[in-house]
């Protein structure tokens, strides 16, 4: 099958098939980045902008560290120095940096369909890492191809989410590729953060961490963004950890083989226990490292490669 | 003719020769960034170092995108770091590049001429980014490339200048560019932002918008600084925007084949209405892609490298 | 003597032998930098982080130059970005960083003993590029690389280190290789400063700068922290400058051909008066290019090359 896609926006909108090819694609990176010298020139010569305006350290790392290996030059337009542009919108920063000649967007924003919008007035391709509380596509397609690599096909596995579901990005994109690879996925936290109407997109939800991770192959933990204690709705950390904090008797009532996943950085003693972060059943820092791979798949598509010319290296 | 020149300080130091050399180099890597494989071999192996002691995305984005389309490499020194070599002169700073085996430095200031004194002082080649009030070389020679590019030769043509003259780089080096390649010049504006004196540098001063801008062929607008809306010597911007903002009724005075400028970022609905900035008539976008042309002819040409080169390319 | 070491960590830990192979090493990358093309393909492919968590200009740029000259790609994670993964552990911040398939970090850290922990923990090489009031290795290598070659070999040599010998990284990773190398190293400073206590690590230390300046061969100054002025312990800047800061008339208390040397950015005025920083015997700016040579041999040994080879260049 062709992969036929310029921009990636969403899991949502990408067909089953779409994300396997992503998952084998990666495949082939991860098998590459195994040799002594890790690049290839799939991507020489081109340029590719990674335009964070919102902090980020470790997905702006990451995309840097794959357009690398991909051989393409990239430059970095963050936050930060964003500032000496205020006033101009986001059109028009868009709109220069393709008249720079840049041959790729990857954007973070603080608003939801940033990314949709650029990519309808751009003629480069767009990757979204990361709009608003909205999508976050490569954690998604990076989370699940962790899933797939140590259980297999995902077909009625149980997956539970577990945290702050409701500004999160990363459940979202996550819950849209399970449900189309036919998991069972279950969010979990308090009522507050995960609302009843998430069952709209064809998971469960639960405020009983118990019942919810009896038998779980998969507990997914959400970071906990210090910065929503705040507000009255949001229970305190000490109330979080009390109720949901991942520790060593929650975490026996998973299935014997489950993995416990998190997308970092990681609050130890909050949403998970140091010894369990730790811990053999962790797949922690196989995320980050698939991350990269699934990155290297997510540009190599959008700018024009196929799935089976991947084996083709210097 | 030989390009013998190793900085790129101002456009008034420069020939009419020299610019249309400039110009000529440019428009031949204009067609090299329209493969598919963009970057020439002409700067392989030599570091490039962007010393931005002021705050800037696009002029810096703008070089370290050239310098890679030639295969170079690119450190940045940027205000925000610099804040750790306090006390350090700019002298020390940059002999210390130097120092480090840098072989040029690209350098915007506060400080108007800075470039000159480390040409002075260094034995690499330096280019100006932006000194100060003084001159922005690279800005003057991609926007008289923009306008020979749409309108042909410049001799005898009517180019506007509209806005804060008293204070722009954009403007005096235009001016230089313009008037050495014959065209005439008006610079419109207030009179405390577009004083009398400015006559002496060849050009005409005018405050009457409408007649300035009768038959004019170039209206180049100019960015409103807000930062100096404090001082009561400036307009308010509402003010300004009354009396001297582009709007349609406006623009209609002018040529009918007329083009408008602006050297970014436009402060949409100030200093021109939106309708205008993305209309037939505006180059703007042109003007940052030429930009990446020009701006490799400069780092080539002080690097070195001759205009009757460029055709050879990997 | 085939190099065995993975980390440079410190110089302490270092044997005579190694500290010249690094010397070795890096008066063949000084040959190579002297070529027109400067780069060798010794760590192509290869990506080198840059953790940098206190604020660096100089060293950071040097590492940067060093690694592009050796053809690596190079990744920055700098204090300002960092803040984001506030929370985040060192161990799991470095963790991230060898998961994203980075083959080397070097790393600058407020907290000595740091690259050490890391080192421990990872399994990809790590260079300490400043540690607290620790070691600073690189700094020290490159110090020694510049009086032998200006003075020969350094047994018997008398140098003197002056200024905030405390709090002076710069200072203890040159007291390791100067006694290593068989020099005779006297600290001079305020008691304050230059507490009896260093006689234990081989060294003698004064308080009477004209005793100690007669006929030494390298003055070594160090730079004056601005920031530690709060403290009553230290004097102010003008006492200090009054009581130990270089001027012609101690200068000329030197052996007549004693060299000045200084690790930058320097306080022109504070710790050495400018005609002696720009004067005859000032190696200032030596010591930044050869730091440019020994930081290459640090990440090329670090990788597993050895000095025997350091001949094959493209």
């Amino acid at each position: 099958m062709t992969w036929n896609r310029r921009h990636l926006l969403t899991i949502e909108e990408l067909s089953l098939a779409e994300i396997e090819q992503v998952h084998a694609t990666a495949a082939a990176f991860k098998t590459i980045l195994k040799r002594s010298v890790k690049k290839v020139p799939a991507l020489r010569g081109k340029t590719i902008v990674n335009l964070f305006l919102e902090p980020s350290t470790r997905t702006r790392m990451a995309f840097d560290m794959a357009a690398k290996r991909l051989s393409a030059d990239v430059i970095s337009f963050d936050a930060a120095s964003s500032s000496t542009t205020k006033g101009e919108t986001l059109r028009d920063t868009a709109e220069n940096i393709q008249a720079l000649n840049a041959d790729m967007i990857v954007i973070r924003h603080a608003a939801a369909g940033s990314p949709l919008f650029l990519s309808k007035i751009l003629d480069i391709p767009v990757v979204n890492a990361g709009d608003g509380a909205h999508e976050h596509p490569t954690q998604g397609l990076l989370d699940t191809f962790t899933m797939k690599e140590r259980l297999g096909a995902m077909k009625g596995r149980k997956v539970v989410i577990l945290g702050d579901i409701l500004f999160s990005r990363v459940a979202r994109s996550n819950i849209h590729a399970l449900t189309k690879m036919g998991a069972n996925v279950t969010l979990v936290g308090p009522s507050t953060l995960v609302p009843q109407w998430f069952t709209e997109l064809g998971v469960a939800v639960s405020h009983d961490l118990k019942s919810a991770l009896a038998d779980a192959e998969v507990v997914m933990l959400l970071r906990i963004q210090h910065e929503r204690q705040a507000s009255s709705h949001f229970p305190s950390l000490g109330e979080y950890t009390s109720m949901f904090g991942l520790n060593k008797t929650r975490a026996s009532w998973l299935n014997p083989k489950a993995i416990i996943m998190h997308p970092g950085p990681i609050n130890r003693g909050v949403e998970i226990d140091s010894e369990l972060a730790d811990g053999e059943r962790s797949v922690i820092l196989e995320q980050v490292s698939n991350g990269l791979a699934v990155r290297m798949a997510a540009l190599y598509l959008c700018a024009g490669g196929q799935p089976e010319h991947v084996t083709v290296v210097e």
